[in-house]
């Protein structure tokens, strides 16, 4: 890494980040549309391996992978109302083909809902075909008219996952939203980051939902950042969409819907929560090289250590790691900065006297701690210590999260803990929107809603009163600076 | 499948592949823009393991994967004089976003050189950085004004791939192109699809390219079809989007590039070549379903057919073979006459008597032969099974594309031949474009180009004469009517 530090309470949080994703080869952002970004080998790798644990998840759970077109027509994206309001301002029109105008124009998907829902209202015939799933994994276009910053507000998102179902009712559709809870859980884990679920307020519902769960990790600065989104529409695609299904008894029945996703926020979690001074650090469970062997020849030394790597890195080859030897003409010294830059989680060096004597020694990424092992027990010190890696990611940012979270009483309390070290701030209140709006104005922080499942939002409110009105607080609110 | 055959030199083809398609699960074209289809999940999971196949061939042979914006600003697009000109016509225009026209009118892209160059241009810096490869598999788009049609002719090429590579000079650009065709020829025996190589006359070459090679294969109508294609840009491109390298005596040179590109055809080429009356027929390198177990059980059979049919998929799966066990409630008959649609290449039918005598029936899809088996031979004869259909689905195209190639003197014979059967026919030709042109328009075809390689090209012309202008030929040229 360069000069700059991933100091927290600053803009330096975003220069470590704008320059590290560059100098670690995740995306370009030289191309020339702004908020559109050029994808390099080596973030495209990473979050592949993102994906591919999505679409096993997918699998489990029994939702298909279907692709939609990227167009949409105007008419078809205009049948729910509620959802162009939302969209209206942020999507690009495709006006002409060639020399001549259209005659319906197109809209590049913002998200799918409007392509999708009329082909459901034609797949969809009886409740023996519920409960309908899918998912895609998609580019999506958004016109941030905010900042855009790479991989979290983008003017294109390259890798957006969306899952559609469809339920013959309500009930049905909650446990939909339980089972996208519990894969957001797994993937989280095998991303080491740990996270809130929050139920979003009404005015900032997701456009045509019921209700919406969002997901946030926190960021070094004391921000959130959503990587996930849950929504349950009830009927309300449905019946713009005509999506009926015949009941056991002939009945006809709109079905509820639900939705679930994400995005290479998901990378941007991992890169930011993660990462230090020296670069990223990548969980091995995503890492496309998990170990790096370093050879350290040493003049006049009758032993090959370059042999001695190769034959380390295809015993752990054959046990299932991602290994590569680095055999570049360079000091090891300029090869160690490249990989942690890159932040691959366990460097084995290997010189003369290892050789000698049977040995090596593992460097750790995540501690820079330095473990000497036996030749003979490398492959299962390797699985180890990426364990440990693992957890220890997981458990050093989970430590930074539940610091971040302080339950205040009052507006003052609240502004002071935003004035300091930033994060969630947890204030009762009395449920109206009002009271609510006031808070995100008094606080300049967003709310994110208030704690999901719903018992979690009454948790020691009794007693407690809403600091803007005075009257009995209802639940407990979530606020953050946002990303 | 419905009542439509597969019949030849009709436009029954049509028909049956047309409603191959939608039976089989392939695509659905009732997608509210004309020429973008949705992609259903069996379509796609063939899909995936074509795309499979790639992935491994590039990684296999260097090159880097990556991933550019689907959108370029009007002002790229217009660097190279050529590629403008053949594409203008059939581009899509986004032009405003949000409710705002936008000051820089984007393009959606119908093929990447223009969005990937000026990013080479910032990467490229030395001889050290060549060769240069990379590549990317991307929706594009093109507004076909021609008939569209499923997979092979869309608004939307939803799977399309696209390798682009650069050289320090003309003769690496060269072997770059010979490592292509070796990739495509490993990709189309992959598939069991035979083909043949062309070099396009000149008036038919890629806009902007040196020249231009294309892969063609025979559809069951005596059309031909391209599934792939290899140009040689020269320098053109990287003069007009100044890609230069530092020499190693420190001269700037424009590097050379070259392109290779495939899309969803390749599998529109698999159904059309292999299928037949009652569906698909899948190589088994790319079925999702490789083996299908189907129970037959009796009334009063004192055997479990379906544990014995379970048992056999666990020792096959563990095998490596993709296997499902049709556990449905209905008759056998509909089982086999759903995943004969669907182009399962094996499968095998266990009744009670098989369970008793410890065997096994295996029925093939290309052939319908029927093979009893001793249970314990099952594995063996699966593998060998599944080889030999993919043998005979390449051997079986093999014969009926040499069969539809005629080698003629005359425009007459020519002539005889596409109101006859169809298929290619050769001509000798003097190599002017005005004869060229002069045969397809007497014709009513297009000339593929002359074979590929080069000296393929001049075999058996001694003596010949181009049938136009009557002068000594100096090269074979291909004819076909053309997907």
């Amino acid at each position: 890494m360069g000069k700059v530090k991933r100091e927290r309470w600053s803009n330096e949080f975003s220069e470590w980040y704008n320059e590290l994703l560059e100098t670690a080869g995740i995306i370009d952002k030289r191309y020339p549309v702004k908020g559109m970004n050029v994808w390099l080998p080596y973030g495209l790798k990473i979050m592949r391996n993102i994906e591919a644990f999505i679409r096993a998840e997918m699998n489990r759970t029994g939702h298909e992978e279907v692709l939609f077109p990227a167009l949409i027509p105007e008419t078809e994206f205009q049948k729910e109302a509620e959802h162009i309001k939302g969209f209206e301002d942020e999507v690009y029109w495709v006006t002409h083909a060639g020399l001549d105008p259209l005659d319906v124009r197109l809209i590049l998907r913002p998200t799918s809902e409007t392509a999708m829902y009329s082909m459901f209202s034609l797949w969809i015939r009886s409740h023996a075909d519920l409960p309908f799933k899918v998912y895609q994994i998609v580019n999506v276009y958004r016109y941030e008219t905010k900042h855009t910053r790479p991989l979290i507000r983008v003017r294109e998102i390259s890798r957006f996952f969306e899952a559609h179902t469809a339920h013959v009712d309500f009930e049905d559709a909650e446990r939909q939203i339980k089972e996208d809870l519990e894969i957001f859980d797994r993937l989280a884990k095998f991303l080491a980051l740990p996270y809130i679920i929050s139920k979003r307020p009404d005015w900032d519902k997701f456009p045509g939902a019921f209700y919406s769960l969002g997901a946030e990790i926190m960021m070094p600065d004391g921000r959130t950042l959503q990587i996930g989104t849950m929504h349950n529409y009830k009927q309300n695609f449905a019946k713009a969409y005509n999506i009926q299904y015949e009941t056991e008894t002939g009945d006809h029945e709109f079905v509820h819907q639900t939705t679930f996703g994400m995005s290479e926020r998901l990378l941007a979690a991992v890169i930011a929560v993660h990462g230090d001074d020296s670069g990223m650090v990548l969980p091995p469970t995503i890492a496309p090289i998990q170990v790096v062997i370093v050879p350290i020849p040493k003049k006049d030394a009758s032993v090959d250590v370059f042999a001695y790597a190769r034959e380390i890195a295809e015993e752990l080859r054959k046990a299932g790691f991602r290994v590569h030897v680095d055999e570049r003409d360079i000091r090891p010294g300029r090869k160690y900065y490249d990989w942690e830059l890159k932040g691959v989680p366990l460097r084995i060096e290997v010189g003369p006297r290892d050789v000698e004597g049977r040995k090596a020694v593992l460097a750790r990424r995540d501690t820079f701690e330095k473990i000497p092992v036996e030749r003979d027990a490398i492959v299962e010190e390797v699985k180890k210590t990426l364990d440990a890696i693992h957890e220890n990611l997981y458990n050093r940012a989970k430590g930074f999260l539940e610091s971040h979270i302080k339950r205040v009483d009052t507006i003052e309390e609240a502004k002071a803990v935003f004035e300091d070290r930033r994060g969630i701030v947890e204030i009762p209140w009395c449920g109206d929107e009002e009271c609510g709006l006031k808070m995100e104005e008094e606080l300049d922080a967003k709310m994110l809603g208030t704690p999901y499942p719903e018992e979690k939002a009454r948790e020691g409110i009794e007693g407690k009163k809403c600091p803007v009105c005075g009257r009995e607080a209802k639940f407990i609110a979530r606020f953050a600076r946002t990303y």
